[in-house]
């Protein structure tokens, strides 16, 4: 029997679009259901009733919730094609390490930088440059963070590339004069079919979080 | 060559606690350094320069840091006795997943409930009670969240075990009476030596706590 494998999931979620990066780097077909977030699915709450959050992974009728653990899950059912986390135990531990410094540190951050004005903004900002310069040291000269190849880390990563501008333009500041080789690492993970493929155009989520300030009266 | 492994750590700790419980499960001789988290030391500060915290495994000199992926890493590593995490990918995803939520709501809940006052610490003893809630369904009629023995979800949970006087103690209300079936899980684990040798008694870390509040001004 084929598996059957579906996403739930929402265009703009950096969470979601790791899960499609993973899956495209796996070559694996799914049916992709994008998310009305205002306006939740029943199959969503049904799936993720803890949660009730997307990315929700549905493979043969059962879901799996929350995006690193679904990437992960990912990597170990279909073991064969582009492995993701590395083998030695050394290496994966550091490999979620770092993963779990971009979940603690990078999204939140990143939202307070386009929530917030003044100087609660101006201080959001220096503290997300101060984590990219964190990630930044860690890649070193290294192609990737996975090395010669992209990994668990690059995955968990590069989904924040396409809220570079919306970042940018609210906190009024530049990533690439602050982290050249991160910005660098960004652009050879974009000549990887599965990257750039999931990313949307960055223009679309500065476009979507405007929307959404309107929305939130926080303009 | 033996192996050498080092746990910097601090007794009062639930994440410190899940690496001690791990290690005790697989047998494994450590050498355990109690942290002073005021002045901390400088092999802390070498081995763990993201986040300065505790629990840090040092193994054969390599720092392993955040006690989930220690755990993980210790039963990848000593993989033959007493082994942690599910061989099934969809449930390792799963127990993962709990992992997670223990991770993400209960500490934190678990802080404001000691440190709050009045309304704010009413709205975190209701929060903390409808996650333990749902701890509660998920562990159901079994006797362990790993089935018929103790996994990884257990071992992530059962420290703050040590807490839960704390808890009462600070929001004034009973967790037996909202979650029986919790309370006979805790009690079964203790009956593990590798739980029952670890938790401090809970009246010690309730001084620890008012010596804490008094140290930061909240009596």
């Amino acid at each position: 029997m084929a598996d059957e494998v579906i996403l739930l999931d929402k265009w703009v979620s950096p969470f979601g679009m790791r899960v499609r990066i993973a899956l495209a780097e796996k070559g694996i077909k799914y049916e992709y259901r994008d998310e009305d977030l205002r306006n939740k699915g029943e199959l969503l709450l049904k799936m993720n009733p803890v949660h009730k959050k997307i990315p929700v992974l549905i493979h043969n009728g059962k879901p799996v919730c929350e995006s690193n653990i679904i990437v992960q899950y990912v990597d170990e059912v279909w073991h064969d094609k582009a492995p993701l986390l590395p083998s030695d135990p050394y290496l994966r531990a550091q490999a979620r390490f770092w993963a779990d410094f971009v979940d603690k540190k990078i999204y939140d951050t990143g939202r307070k930088l386009w929530t917030t004005k003044g100087d609660e903004q101006k201080s959001a900002t220096e503290e997300f440059i101060g984590y990219l310069k964190t990630l930044e040291a860690e890649l070193g000269d290294k192609p990737y963070y996975g090395g010669e190849k992209m990994n668990y880390v690059d995955v968990t990563m590069i989904p924040f590339y396409s809220w570079f501008h919306t970042y940018e333009a609210s906190g009024n500041f530049s990533i690439e004069s602050h982290c050249p080789k991160l910005m660098a690492w960004a652009k050879r993970c974009m000549q990887h079919e599965s990257v750039s493929k999931t990313l949307p155009e960055p223009e679309k989520n500065y476009e979507f979080v405007l929307q959404m300030k309107k929305r939130l009266g926080i303009e």
